[in-house]
């Protein structure tokens, strides 16, 4: 398949009139052809029509036709062989093998939705049958969840594949019955197009109307607020920086009928190391932490930030084997040079608080926007003082926070802004303590776990990859999993409809 | 019981220091004693730091011991007696009869959570063993639904027992296990007073931490305004004007942390009369939707404000029905001076629009706060070239909407704003019609009806009183019925928890 460039409106390849784009090979910092041609208004109003005007009768296919469509979506992926895995690796110096296994996680996620949609229950179909001798008496009531209308989608760059195009977002409003506009994230703007390709064409095989689908390229922020306040949008799906997601739900607030923003922004993903643990198996704790902190050059929003412990020899232990393991971790090439240079300016901001040390790291690095892993540490009351040391630093840094006692950690724990997960060290000796701890954790975190490390998002029915703010806009759903699906559908009540009128998941 | 005017802030009665605020007879025009003194920022922060400080432990009280707490909060409710429906009766001018209709509706809402609670499925415990046997090992994830936080709730003037201080948003946010603090509505402050006093009894004897309830009382919006910004409050409900709503949304949206805002706001309900159904029983229709359009004065989120019909000579017996059935409705009070007034202004200003006629209206008004029902007419052509027409008149104010033919009904519905419910009469021969109708009425409103009137909300699991923008700020979720629940809470995941950690319901 060839990259050419285009965006992607309906039926069409459509090629921008306004400022060009280039995809950069991170790893040497040089262009990757074709130039892209970014679009304006005029392509975001033509996508969002093409959306509007299929909107209908997408949500109406069966489930079964959609279930089909997603698996058609997740085989043509698979289908781009070498030619997907390539273009994405150059494009975002992702190894190769990380990205056959996000491949796979990005069709088997489409064929969850698929699973999903064939079980049915994501329909909440619910009868009250009439009560005519009731007093007065009760009409017949059926209620059905429907499609909330077109979506746009904003892909992250850390996942080109698995939350981008034919993301998880892309797949849970497809699978809802949703059409789709989505703004390619300009950092693999070529597998942006191979991707949008293999849906296009899935479309037109599955003989849908051509607004199911559209890609949109463009420069800086306009054609993303545009799209977001286009009166046919009625969601919004974003992975990405607290600044952007921000935007985006300002935008949404300001539209004359507000729609929901399913941001997911701003994660530090705080591990506690309870004592019993710390004294148990400290070092093992320390090496494999700082395996979980370097895992794609610390490039996941489930990325371990802030670890805290309680002084002593066994946390000292702790520190000494984390550091000698940091010790060894050599520097790696980030995503694209603004999250290299990101990275560089909050390691520095974090390295210019008062309080706050650095205390050892990684390898130098000696290539183009390479990322040298950084641990940092402060006492929990300098922690408490400064709200500066709780900021995301996207890339492998962590803070180790020390405190004096269990007190002392639950008011860290306390004092946390939202997050996606919270990850809790414990042994047998230490159920007391995470008795205490964990009703604070469930109020700050949308996954709460044990003896593990928050990097690796399981894709299954109970995960919440979610939480609340900033982890995201909404703590009330997930990005990933089979309830996703629930962001983009809302309830309608059916009351004595006629047979012949009734939906079909209401007839019975 | 008494009524002394004092807010209920956890276990104490508090008289506040602010301005003083008067019950007044909607009949009379004359106030009611006692006076109520308003709070302020102190009281706000007393209340909002008793609900965080109660939230743990009440999050995680069983569903039994919150089932029986709706139950006692149902019997005191019961038990005031005639005290209750004589003092509301005062308060709002709403018949006796009404509101004893009313507190039962109350009593069973309360109940219906309790069934809900007993039931379980509102906390969706989802379950993916592990599989330590996959590459990689799968962990084991758990998935359950847990209180989202204090909720802040605004009640309506239009139900002072079933939409108020122990009514709906209150009845669903305690059952999921938030702490609700409630402000007042200033139309029923002694009604307030009783239903706030029996709850905060329940919260006694049940042993409860007192932050779970508080009321609170003040004049203007700085009360309620500094409520949605306090940090503690982690959502609102709000039942009222669309002014009203909006600017609950904007201090929730400026909040460092953004919360959700469920707000029902703004629905005119139109009646689409099919032609088949026109030309089999117009005349009845007309008189029927006269008694839907003057029911408790008009004064219903759910009131058809618009009628949608083609013309033709079964319209012109249809509008004959109406304006006959019309000319004899008396005018009737008003539930406040405030709703008098905007009732009579918004009448005023449908009638002075270009291309609107009045053509009928009911008895003139003798008395004080007194609303006569009016009906207009406009064609399809003129409705579409003037939004203004589209105007909520909180009353018994409709507009009948002349079309020439089946195409231009479906305009005008592809036009309307989000509703509460869209209603369609219709017989066998009117299939064919409503099958290109209902796809575009299932987009604009929440609860679809046939053969009905929109008035009279069924409290059941099917039930969706909710509905597009400005219908509600959130077609996600309902107000009425089981499913209310849902807007109380959001999703927490635990991975590899021991069996020691793990919640009740996800033990297993």
């Amino acid at each position: 398949m060839q990259i050419t460039g285009d965006m992607l409106i309906g039926a069409q390849a459509v090629r921008g009139t306004e400022a060009t784009l280039q995809a950069i090979n991170p790893t040497t910092g040089a262009a990757i052809g074709p130039d892209f041609h970014g679009g304006g208004e005029a392509e975001v109003e033509r996508a969002c029509a093409l959306a509007e005007a299929a909107f209908d009768t997408y949500r109406n296919t069966t489930p079964e036709q959609r279930a089909a469509f997603l698996e058609a979506i997740a085989a043509g992926i698979e289908a781009l062989g070498d030619t997907l895995v390539e273009r994405a690796h150059l494009e975002s110096a992702l190894p190769i093998a990380r990205l056959q296994g996000e491949r796979g996680r990005t069709a088997g996620q489409l064929r969850l939705f698929a699973t999903v949609l064939r079980e049915g229950r994501w329909q909440q179909a619910t009868f009250d049958p009439a009560l005519p001798e009731r007093t007065p008496p009760r009409p017949d009531l059926r209620m059905q969840r429907i499609a909330i209308g077109p979506v746009a989608v904003f892909g992250a760059s850390n996942f080109p594949l698995a939350f981008s195009v034919a993301g998880g977002d892309t797949a849970a409003a497809l699978a809802a019955g949703c059409p789709v506009v989505v703004k390619a994230h300009p950092a693999h703007l070529g597998t942006s197009e191979l991707v949008g390709r293999v849906i296009q064409q899935a479309v037109r095989d599955a003989g849908l109307p051509e607004g199911v689908f559209s890609l949109l390229v463009g420069a800086g922020n306009a054609i993303g607020t545009a799209l977001v306040s286009h009166p046919a949008i009625q969601a919004v799906g974003f992975t990405g920086s607290r600044a952007g997601g921000m935007a985006l739900m300002r935008a949404a607030n300001a539209r004359p009928q507000p729609i929901p923003v399913y941001a997911e922004m701003s994660s530090i993903n705080p591990v506690f190391l309870l004592p019993a643990a710390l004294d148990a198996r400290g070092e093992e704790i320390g090496r494999q932490l700082v395996e979980s902190l370097v895992l794609g050059v610390g490039q996941f929003c489930t990325n371990p930030g802030l670890v805290i412990g309680i002084e002593g020899p066994a946390l000292d232990k702790f520190r000494a084997a984390a550091l000698g393991a940091l010790q060894g971790k050599p520097a790696a090439t980030m995503l694209t040079p603004g999250i290299h240079a990101a990275y560089q300016q909050g390691v520095a901001q974090l390295a210019a608080l008062d309080g706050l040390q650095r205390i050892g790291n990684g390898v130098d690095a000696s290539g183009a926007n390479q990322a040298r892993p950084e641990m940092f540490e402060t006492t929990a009351a300098q922690f408490l003082a400064d709200h500066r040391m709780q900021a995301e630093v996207f890339g492998p840094s962590t803070v180790l926070v020390v405190c004096r006692d269990m007190e002392e950690m639950l008011t860290v724990a306390r004092q946390l802004e939202g997050q996606l997960t919270a990850t809790m060290q414990l042994d047998d000796a230490d159920h007391a303590a995470a008795q205490r701890l964990l009703p604070v954790l469930e109020r700050k975190a949308g996954r709460v776990l044990c003896n593990g490390y928050p990097t690796g998002v399981e894709v299954a029915y109970a995960m919440v990859h979610g939480g609340p703010f900033p982890a995201t806009s909404d703590a009330r759903t997930t990005s990933v999993g089979a309830t996703a699906i629930d962001r983009f559908l809302r309830p309608v009540c059916y009351q004595n409809l006629p047979q012949g009128l009734l939906p079909a998941a209401l007839l019975k």
